[in-house]
């Protein structure tokens, strides 16, 4: 079997490729920079010229692909009308996928497709949907579409639904980053109350996850998430205790108006249907995450 | 007021072009063919090819876009990939318009984004949403990625409902446009039992529902329809009517398993809100349309 992961050098695609290769898969990868140190398996092609599509299934000839390419610079991503192109570009790559006999298309989408639940467990399937950001708009538009295509013999589908994530190379002003960097400099880490339950999962964890749905037979969206809530400020007190002290400010930022206050994924489908459990804690997670960080923070970061 | 209607010279763009003329309004059409005879406001453009949107918009400058355009090839528009292509080509026209400065974009879509409702009626915002179609989820798709980019400032946004139509031009092989020319013809016209109630409206109504909608401030989903349900039975009778007899042969055709008994819009919005109500009965449009599709038949089609 041969998978092409668009996104394949991005948070989630990095990772996604690196668990696909430990099964001994075939992987190639996407996307528009050439990668440092390069890679045997990388074609550059910037998915959001219309040519890309053929161009890289030409080359890659895949039987699977895990479309993780997207926009997704840090706080633009959530209005910016880049996803109106990623929308139009992944109808291209679902076109040409077909055309070229792909047998599986995997791809990405988010808790925040998602209408928070009362009980704050999201249920695929059962849990309304509920965009209401112009990012998970489109990408539940794209999950609408490419699920009737798929009914139409176009290929099998599936949905990863992602939830809050952390790990190496996140982008360094989100929650765990920044207050992992502010820790290892020694600065003061200001947070909100932090009483916010989340579904938190390592990065590396997320995408083998996402390997494992990408060589499943399992069709339809899956929650690819922990299963388990933790308190944002909790998950901050785990970094404070791999930083060995530091000042953490709990309660210096004002709270957002309307957060919810628990949402958590239900995994079963997971765990069951797709055989995927991450064998690590999150504490041993946000450990290593503090130690990369705190690397980062070394080399002047 | 400029606006542009891509489509313009189809089956409904055509009447909104006219109605919108009849208005005193600059019409700009785009479309891949030039008309017969050629019109001055004519833009050839594909709008599948990445470049058009831009070309057409730099011509025409409009200030409200009507964007009728889609495949409609009778029959194969339900299930064909040609829909995603429109989903990418109206991302494109979105992204243009909004880049362009332009101030109203009207979409166009179905009832069959409707969940067929128990006592038949569809209502805009309350009734669920429940396409079962490519064609009808791709539509469905686009309209819920332009509202909410329109919420972050886009553009104002419309989305016109069509439900049954009928009138010149329509395919020949469609429900009145087959029962017309076989009555014109002297042929035998076979039928189900033609017991389901549909809301039918003439085209050149729902053109100019179009163009009303298009040139209002009214903003999210207006059913474009004549908010009265006729049995199909009835809807060839009455054209048996206008052509002094003729072989219907209501009962001769299986019925189709799983049709709904009635779908019928509420027109409230389109009345109150628009402020569009069309002057003929379906009795005087159904004559009309015979007499259209006489002179088809006089002509040999």
């Amino acid at each position: 079997v041969r998978v092409l992961v668009t996104g394949g050098s991005g948070f989630i695609g990095r990772w996604t490729v690196k668990s696909l290769e430990q099964r001994g898969i075939e992987v190639f990868v996407c996307g528009r920079t050439i990668p440092e140190p390069p890679l045997d398996n990388f074609i550059q092609a910037d998915l959001l010229e219309t040519a890309s599509a053929e161009k890289v299934l030409a080359h890659a000839k895949p039987d699977v692909i895990v479309h993780a390419a997207w926009f997704v610079n840090h706080g633009a991503f959530w209005r910016t009308e880049a996803n109106l192109d990623w929308v139009a570009a992944s109808m291209r790559l679902a076109r040409v996928a077909a055309d070229h006999g792909v047998r599986r298309f995997v791809g990405v989408g988010t808790c925040f497709e998602y209408d928070w639940p009362v009980d704050g467990n999201c249920v695929e399937g059962q849990t309304p949907i509920r965009p209401t950001t112009l990012y998970a708009v489109a990408k539940d538009a794209v999950r609408r579409v490419l699920e009737e295509y798929a009914a139409c013999d176009a290929f099998e589908f599936a949905w990863a639904r992602l939830f809050y994530l952390f790990g190496p190379f996140e982008h360094p002003e989100r929650l765990a980053s920044s207050t992992a960097l502010k820790l290892a400099r020694n600065q003061p880490a200001p947070l909100t109350s932090g009483l916010a339950v989340r579904d938190f999962m390592d990065v590396r964890d997320a995408g083998a996850g996402l390997a494992a749905l990408a060589v499943s037979p399992i069709k339809g969206t899956v929650n690819i998430a922990s299963g388990k809530g933790i308190a944002i400020a909790d998950l901050a007190r785990l970094l404070q205790r791999s930083a060995g002290g530091g000042q953490l400010q709990i309660g210096a930022l004002p709270d957002r108006a309307g957060e919810p206050p628990r949402i958590v994924a239900d995994v079963s489908r997971m765990h069951e249907a797709v055989g995927f459990t991450p064998q690590n804690s999150i504490e041993e997670r946000l450990e290593e995450t503090y130690r990369w960080w705190q690397q980062q923070a070394l080399q002047g970061l």
